[in-house]
């Protein structure tokens, strides 16, 4: 399409400000009817029926790490190795990284020489990534330092020389597969590093947030090493820690999260646990194993969620390629999967093209927040969230976003 | 009964052991029928109707603190002045009182100078109390201070000694009705003196777990008076944090949690808590308020309860009177609810009375779990949990440990 003038560019977003919009692609919430997939499950439990495959009561307190045919279904979803690496937690996996790095904060690891609250402690940030990893961090006091996202996952010769010259270094955060906002699944190669690398920390942590592993989106479907395996060949199982849940797979907010982990890994959690909880909702447990049965389940069920949020992908997709495509002012990721588009717009502009897209109605997620401390150095990322808006609205938001991007691009 | 010989009672206690019993009376779990009360529950929340009063979705992410009904009802049940002083959790109070010192530890209340894992921190235990609270302090380093507990709640007189001169004692534990495991409620004065007492520590907390307010066994029903409104008359509110939940009202597994507290905690307690979930179940919420409706609800509820526990401790009562009454040997409670008897044996025989018992095939408590440390100075205390065994089982059980109570008492 061919370039407007700045002041037909302003007269365009003059007319989309005057339409008083009020739209929203802020975060990664599913749809209506990608909640509407999992409501027969809220029919599978009913009070004639409420006991595990092995009989046990699902009502009363007890089984601190979920109950089996939970476990035996996160053992594939988190690809471990058996049930005993498996603890299955309440509704969030959020919940479980908070947790883990409290519990690292106010006790360390096993291997740790002294609480993380007592010494300095710094965690490499692949970015741009997920803002509440950058904000468990920030709010436990553990400097962020960040690292480049490339096409193959967190820029791992980075990666490698800081983890092995500074001891303080004790984390990463990783979201292996369609990363959050990038779509980018770390290569083998990534992972295999990522395993083996040499850690100058004893008790260094790869948070490993592998929460789209089913998210397909389209039929060229990434594969992920697997990580465990390939730490427990090099001896280094100890520093992997893989998260995973339902939370956009079944309901948003009445999912079942998981942590998957070597056994000594497991005991410690478990530890932790057993201070704060005599068990989780087993209630929902058996709703959800129910409902998915198994991993064949779960995967069979996520093709119903791309069929409704792929042709919202394209949507946007197909959009900033025919307004911005031959402009040059505006890159963005085609993903495979997961739930974020990432789109980079002229360096200095993001906060300006989320500020005019905000008055014009359309909410996008603060620019910055996919950076530490929400400090994008560049100013340029913008994460697009485009599985709750309806078609028309995601159709509407982009037309606007491209407007604003390519005034922004102008001004500048 | 008269007494019998030390030769009489060791053959009493070989009858008993040849039978190969296998009786728990350890924790203070609901029995099945208890549970199947609640069932209804289960057939409340289906495919067709999932959203909230007003209409909200609650399969989807959001709701931070929790749906404004199941906050209402809450509020009753917390007895603050407003939902505003409400934060609904997940399914465990426990997680509630655990992550409240968490964050204390790495971060402080808004009145502390510094983090309380930064700086000597104890906290005064009523004892025997519950092994629960005792775990989390010893689990955070913090320093636990033996407190009698008297007919009336905790002897107030050591407690405000201690407190006004000790500012490195910044909390006490206190599970004011039907206390765990006594069963006694706080007098008015107690409650009272708790809210206005002087402290040194300007961050003092009450940790007020209010576990078993409706939990009457008795048409005697013990009054609380009500700690939020005499620390606000007495400008002392920022130090009460109630806590409650379902978990032996519903489904002990399956339940709600709440904390309730002055507007500076809860905001306090909103920011940690936006750090670790988006959002606790609101599914399990709407099972919660449809089944229950309001406080009026609940307390109907309990009167079901009680009818099938009430004559479990009954039961053990009757047992101990017959056995034990005229042998100035022991003295138990006999509460006006809650979840326990709390047995006092001769000195030193505790721990013989919960081997004794354990070798016969009747779990116990263990001797002193009751008490920091689980050291009971006295080795004299034993908390009997009577809910869960069938009234046959807890017959059975209660003249076993009465014939344990008499020989260990009869070897000293």
């Amino acid at each position: 399409m061919a370039s407007l003038t700045k002041k037909e560019l302003q007269k365009k977003y003059e007319e989309y400000k005057a339409q008083g919009l009020a739209l929203d692609m802020t975060r990664g919430k599913p749809g209506v009817e990608q909640l509407d997939l999992s409501l027969p499950m809220l029919d599978l439990v009913t009070s004639k029926d409420y006991k595990t495959v092995a009989g046990a009561d699902t009502r009363n307190y007890g089984g601190l790490d979920g109950i089996p045919e939970m476990k035996e279904i996160f053992k594939d979803f988190l690809e471990v190795s058996s049930t005993d690496e498996v603890i299955v937690g309440g509704n969030s996996s959020l919940t479980l990284m908070h947790d883990t790095i409290s519990h690292a904060v106010t006790h360390g690891f096993p291997e740790s020489k002294k609480p993380w609250g007592e010494q300095k402690v710094k965690f490499l940030c692949p970015s741009p990534g997920y803002d509440r990893h950058f904000s468990i961090c920030e709010h436990f006091g553990i400097e962020m330092v960040t690292v480049p996202m490339t096409s193959k996952g967190p820029d791992m010769d980075v990666v490698e020389k800081l983890v092995a010259e500074d001891k303080s270094i004790k984390g990463i955060w990783v979201v292996p597969k369609y990363s959050n906002p990038t779509g980018i699944t770390c290569s083998k190669k990534t992972v295999k590093r990522l395993a083996t690398m040499k850690t100058a920390a004893k008790d260094f942590r790869i948070m490993y947030d592998n929460a789209y592993t089913v998210h397909h989106l389209s039929k060229e479907q990434d594969e992920l090493a697997n990580i465990l395996e390939l730490a427990k060949e090099a001896g280094t199982e100890n520093r992997v820690l893989i998260f995973g849940s339902f939370s956009k797979i079944s309901f948003a907010g009445a999912g079942v999260a998981a942590m998957g982990a070597a056994k000594v890994n497991i005991d410690w959690m478990k530890g932790h646990l057993s201070m704060s909880t005599i068990g989780p909702d087993k209630l929902n447990q058996i709703r959800h194993t129910r409902f998915f049965k198994d991993m064949k389940g779960v995967e069979k069920h996520m093709k119903k969620h791309a069929k409704i949020i792929a042709p919202k992908f394209e949507a946007v997709i197909e959009i900033l390629e025919k307004e911005l495509g031959d402009k040059g002012i505006a890159t963005w990721t085609n993903p495979n999967g997961g739930y974020f588009i990432s789109l980079d717009v002229p360096k200095g502009c993001a906060k300006e093209v989320v500020r005019l897209a905000a008055e014009a109605g359309v909410k996008l997620t603060a620019a910055g927040a996919t950076f530490p401390y929400k400090n994008d150095p560049k100013d340029e990322n913008i994460r697009i969230a485009p599985t709750l808006p309806s078609m028309g609205e995601i159709k509407l938001a982009t037309r606007v976003l491209a407007v604003c991007v390519q005034l922004a691009a102008a001004k500048k």
